[in-house]
């Protein structure tokens, strides 16, 4: 028997068909053309996922369910997707109408919570009793799991990291409030932070690297002039790591998770990014007698969304 | 059958004989005199329990197990104290030991889980599928419930509420950071600010109900001075309850409970307390059009200590 795992994002339709242990069996992708009618989108993943068992000699009736991984937000119990800003989704019966085209058990879940979950199966947390994943992209998401099962709280918003406020009257955020963690802990942050550097300091790495047009700063060339040594990078960086180390201070003193993943487009910072983490935060915890969370990379790449999706089922 | 609750504070062990309900059959208490040996503690801890099992006409074979509240951290495994600063203990057997005097499960949690523990079986968040119990005292500490049982974390650090960070680089706490939640949420908080105000506004009457002697500042000064209609108390008033909004949003964010229940002393300020949070709330969270949690007081008083004791064993 096999799980079908779904990636739904603005862009592609990922599906993939997965074993028990959280391997990929085989796998099909379609566009999504996001613009279209929901129901015709649904129709097009239907079809994905029979191309997808097909591929790899399996039927319907090999399926015990269907985990579908959404950037935003699912109503567990009706299997609605109560809204997905990328694709311009608001209320739609995702469940029933995929199961117009393959009527299995069909769970949906946030993409940050899948991934979480694929890291606690097939990935650097598996075997954890608990974890907490923060994706560190153009924004910041999160995912938790306890005792392999993805936690989204009583109302489904659960995980929001990127809305914990870090600095209270601080970088105003997209989302209305003040000072959130996105704004300090993102790509979109250190972007921030390099443009800030170039004009105060235009001799810098971050400068050269980047032409001389500001415009071109992105998270790789502050991350690239601070592991060339850059002294304006490598500040920038350490209090960007300073800002990470307070948010999963607060994660322990909160929740005290067994490990915290790191993953999402900053993570390919590597070692130069969790180092310091695991470096600061004895400073910060309580009880320094007691066994503080480990801070991991997250280990898997683009194929966490189907693995992920696909472990909803078990 | 029934189960022992035991309340182990600085002062006093209170037992409670408790039904699956978590109703207190038979009670009784002995002083814990903490300077003497562990032993000796341990030693009376076990005769109050045969006393209020007597007290109530049962049997040892009646209990079907012990739960403990102690003011720090304990070893669910092993069942030993790691510490607990208000008795002076390191390392203490707690549980083989008391298993000398009565043979039966021993289960030892932090008090602020064990007064969660307690509101979810018996007061206001009973039924909750999970629930986040915080505590404004002297200090502030929380407890977090999920599916009935107290979530310790994965190094009994979870909970620790008091030490998350509200205001980095803020006002310097006992725990050697700074702008924990403690020093912004607290009662001692709350005196902090009442007194920082007699400073500034001497005719205020938080000043006229201390009598002039600002060391006599208490919160129940600055609350009885707010609900007076004091514009400074007031002011003072509305900064607290914009921090717990704050705190409150960050749990929100993250870990989204069915319910937050808010104990301690500071909370019998009331309504006054609660009711500013929930005005506030909205404007912070994300997914405005989503439920966000329930903001309600605590409803048991001493007795949860007893009470939420005796529910770890269920």
């Amino acid at each position: 028997m096999v799980y079908i795992g779904v990636d739904l994002g603005g862009t592609n339709i990922a599906v993939g068909v997965v074993n028990e242990e959280g391997r990929i069996l085989a796998e099909h992708s379609v566009k999504t053309l996001a613009s279209r009618h929901w129901s015709e989108v649904i129709r097009d993943m239907g079809g994905c996922i029979l191309k997808a068992l097909e591929k790899g000699n399996f039927k319907a009736e090999d399926v015990l369910s269907i985990g579908i991984g959404i950037p935003g937000v699912a109503d567990q119990e009706t299997g609605n997707v109560i809204f997905c800003t990328n694709l311009g989704w608001t209320d739609v019966p995702l469940r029933s109408e995929l199961q117009k085209y393959i009527n299995k058990p069909v769970i949906i879940d946030n993409d940050a919570n899948v991934a979480a979950l694929a890291e606690n199966y097939a990935g650097v947390s598996a075997g954890c009793k608990s974890s907490v994943f923060i994706t560190l992209g153009t924004g910041v998401g999160g995912g938790i799991v306890i005792d392999g099962k993805p936690w989204g709280g009583s109302h489904n918003r659960a995980g929001e990291i990127g809305h914990m406020t870090l600095i209270p009257d601080g970088v105003p955020c997209t989302c209305g409030n003040n000072g959130c963690v996105e704004r300090y802990c993102s790509a979109t942050a250190l972007i921030r932070m390099g443009k800030q550097a170039c004009m105060g300091y235009p001799d810098c790495q971050i400068m050269k690297l980047c032409g001389g047009d500001v415009d071109k700063i992105s998270a790789k060339t502050v991350i690239d002039a601070a592991k060339a040594g850059d002294p304006v990078a490598e500040r920038i960086f350490a209090d960007f790591t300073k800002y990470l180390t307070l948010l999963i201070n607060n994660i322990t003193a909160f929740f005290d998770p067994e490990m915290i993943v790191i993953g999402g487009g900053v993570s390919h910072a590597g070692e130069m990014l969790v180092q310091p983490i695991r470096d600061q935060l004895p400073r910060y915890i309580m009880f320094k007698a007691i066994q503080a969370p480990k801070i991991e990379l997250a280990r898997l790449g683009n194929e966490a969304g189907i693995i992920g999706a696909a472990m909803l089922g078990k």
